[in-house]
């Protein structure tokens, strides 16, 4: 009898030692003190502190293995993403990535060519992107009904720490990376377009919704310019900045012509969510607002700053007036927000809400 | 229409910030320079290093919600056990806990209660367990299928770092904990034996897989001592042990003798697990070779140290003799195990097989 290759194999058929034999090779970053292979590793913290986060992404709720435009997640997908939300925690810091340890939990009919997916897009997410001091320090592997990926990052902070707590009346709200570009992207995978037949700028959009870019040198940089507070973009513009209004005490005035202007110089990008709204019949601003998980950096500055490279102004910070929640510390315009000015998804997103 | 009180409402019921405001003031924990609520915490690192390790449970997987003999977990066990097993793997590095994130995947009709009892459980096992320098730093929800934890700690070492790969030809081989007492219990809640009727033996084993206690000042005494390697024993001692000689370079050369030396001194501390055995017609040393789950610390000495209080001799490290993988690295009785001469599982635990 022929013997399965070790692509077509699954992890149930390889077992847990094969598994990890295919994964660990694939895990470059940069060295740590001690790597995977003990009960923990060892990581050097400069100037005796770290940052730490943890994000997970579950099969059928932050991404599908097959979308309804005939789109499939690939492992490679999954991996790059994962990494790409953690290292854009630890940006938002003000920090830079140390290390990364991923927890996988694969059904047993998972493929193990799609488990090495995973494992080269979350190596290539932390080099593409420039997180060139994280160590891929380790890992677990569970079996379970359905595929998940969970991956905690740690980071060091080379100047001062950047809290979502720190914005005050005056201040200027600047974004750094793009906005709306991922959920354009969520929508076309969602939609009855078929995939194949698509331009490139949808396709653009959908590979921004499966492999979103932070901007992992804009926290630091941010900070090293005197940013007042910033927050990692991964909910969409009004519910994280509600939040980082909420931490700071403060409200945030945003300004639909500059939001429209971010579109402007997002088509220069190459990504024209104009083209796409007109396919969808949608509205871009909506995506700009309310679509999350593009990780780009909101940030607040001291209106005296000469705001950093790639840094593009969406508004102010104003003087708090009521003592509400979030979502009623966002104005558009001059207007409290939602206001019925623009469609799309207003309000963000909820794990658990319908 | 009566409001349902929270209690009995699910998380789908209360959304995503119902569910962090119920779960945020439970966990309590160490100081922190910056806790939960930003994009990352901030944790102290005294010495410019630290440790970290991941670890999931999933249902079904690592637990089940209901088992045969009629217990039915609670959030408390699944997030004591998350706690536990994680703890542990800082232990076995000679290090002491400083801060956890969380990962929870919740089906949105998981009741709050017991999302309730998760954070309780975790925060709890922290404590009781003595790991009084973890703080608990932040963490993530995702809804699921399936109920997973995830759970990424981060540790200081205090002395020298525990690795698996220090074991030297002629050290002594010890063990601080219980062994085999999860894995009984684990047995009892598969058995059809009511849980309802068990009697005191019984019902502290089957407490032990569902809240495992390890002894977490073990890792940096045994470092303090000379320690030449240590490790978790979380899959068994064959297995571990085995993966322990591996890195080493070494054989490890059991004595069953001191393994039934081990079972007396267990039942002197409430764990009579041939009370258990004879129920289930089993033999007791099956369990302390094959069953995980204990989270009790393996670890080497040389020949002339004063074992540190709690540690017990269980065999010898020997010269290597073969470049064989660990399983074929462990002895008893001076014969390569697995030898025939005990019942139960005898290979430890691997995720993805049948």
């Amino acid at each position: 009898m022929a013997e399965t290759p070790d692509q077509e194999r699954t992890v149930a058929g390889i077992g847990e030692a094969g598994v990890l034999k295919r994964i660990l090779p694939r895990l470059r970053g940069a060295d740590m003190l001690l790597g995977p292979g003990d009960d923990a590793a060892i990581i050097s913290a400069p100037g005796g502190r770290f940052v730490v986060t943890i994000d997970t992404l579950v099969q059928d709720q932050d991404f599908r293995l097959n979308w309804r435009n005939g789109y499939q997640s690939t492992g490679y997908d999954v991996g790059w993403k994962s990494a790409a939300q953690n290292l854009s925690d630890i940006n938002a810091m003000g920090a830079v990535a140390t290390a990364a340890v991923i927890s996988l939990t694969l059904p047993p009919e998972t493929p193990v060519s799609w488990v090495e997916g995973i494992a080269d897009g979350f190596s290539d997410a932390v080099r593409e992107l420039g997180a060139d001091h994280c160590a891929l320090a380790g890992g677990d592997l569970s079996s379970g009904g359905e595929l998940s990926i969970t991956a905690a990052l740690t980071g060091m902070i080379p100047g001062s720490e950047l809290l979502r707590s720190g914005a005050r009346p005056g201040d200027i709200v600047a974004v750094c990376g793009v906005m709306g570009a991922a959920a354009a992207g969520l929508d076309l995978l969602e939609s009855e377009h078929d995939y194949a037949a698509l331009g490139p700028s949808c396709s653009t959009v959908v590979e921004r919704q499966c492999r979103p870019r932070p901007p992992l040198d804009a926290g630091p940089r941010a900070a090293a310019a005197g940013a007042t507070a910033a927050m990692d973009l991964s909910d969409g513009l009004v519910r994280d900045a509600g939040r980082l209004a909420e931490a700071s005490g403060v409200l945030i005035e945003l300004e639909s012509m500059a939001l429209r202007a971010h579109l402007v110089l997002m088509g220069h990008k190459g990504l024209d969510l104009g083209a796409v709204a007109e396919l969808l019949e949608r509205e871009p601003l909506g995506w700009v607002l309310g679509g999350g998980e593009d990780h780009g950096l909101l940030a607040t500055f001291p209106r005296e700053t000469a705001l950093p490279q790639g840094f593009v102004p969406v508004g102010q910070v104003g003087r708090e007036k009521t003592g509400e929640g979030p979502r009623q510390r966002i104005f558009l315009d001059g207007q409290r927000y939602p206001s019925g000015i623009v469609k799309g998804s207003p309000e963000g997103f909820d794990h658990f809400s319908e």
